[in-house]
């Protein structure tokens, strides 16, 4: 028996995207954000937007990555830095919650430095399998997620 | 006499961005950064952009702000953090160089941390009046540039 691959490819446009950002900024609005975390390197458009949307102008990034390559490690690491000792409602901002192992390893890792500061997650899409969920997303995600940071830029 | 402003604004869509960034990229290359660093907010968009063209997984940011609101302050300020402790060759990444005080107070700042770090700056425009040029970049500026990551997420 050949191995079958039974999935879709969803194309996801930057005017999907304008789209998606009202619905994300009306959700995440009341939590007050003070800082914008983004999770590179998934998270960085969508941060971007969404602390303009916002009018949040600390905007930072940590670095959070479990494949090496094409290769999953066992072992996920944070990396890169942050302050937010000046911060207190972060908003953490990722393209996807997939395994949820991400957040799984960040949150506590945030958490642990940075005990003052209450944390919410927002990403535009989520699957309902994964270990941790965000506080707020658009779309749950049943296929293949091809994000036009993904696709647009690739070299021919 | 009525005050008169006479500049023209230009309108810098997502379809611009996507064609500009295959010029940047093809500059950027040769330099072989192992890191790309986006200068928040501006340059985040087209950090990730660059770092996922350029296949470049080191992707951090660092908040270098100049204005206070819309009121412009005497003192530039570097804040944020990054971690370029493992990095060598890395990009940094802005929107524009427009007066150049970003890049002339970032620059001595990252190289007095980071000593053993070769530094060079790509950016989507600059002006010729800027006190700091980068060393990779698309366009000359003479108009006023509305990125469409500030006019389209705009909640009217």
């Amino acid at each position: 028996m050949p191995l079958c691959y039974d999935f879709k490819m969803i194309a996801y446009e930057y005017e999907h995207f304008k789209n998606d950002l009202q619905a994300l900024q009306k959700q995440c609005a009341p939590f007050e954000a003070d800082t914008v975390l983004a999770v590179a390197r998934g998270g960085m458009t969508l941060a971007h937007a969404l602390s303009m949307a916002l009018d949040i102008r600390n905007l930072q990034s940590i670095r959070a990555e479990s494949y090496d390559g094409d290769v999953p490690r066992d072992t996920l690491s944070v990396s890169g830095e942050c302050d937010l000792n000046r911060s207190h409602n972060v908003l953490i901002v990722d393209d996807i919650v997939d395994s949820g192992r991400t957040l799984s390893v960040l949150i506590p890792y945030l958490r642990a430095r940075f005990p003052h500061c209450t944390f919410k997650v927002a990403t535009l899409f989520t699957k309902t399998t994964a270990l941790v969920q965000p506080d707020f997303f658009v779309h749950e995600a049943r296929d293949w997620i091809d994000f036009f940071w993904e696709k647009d830029y690739r070299i021919e």
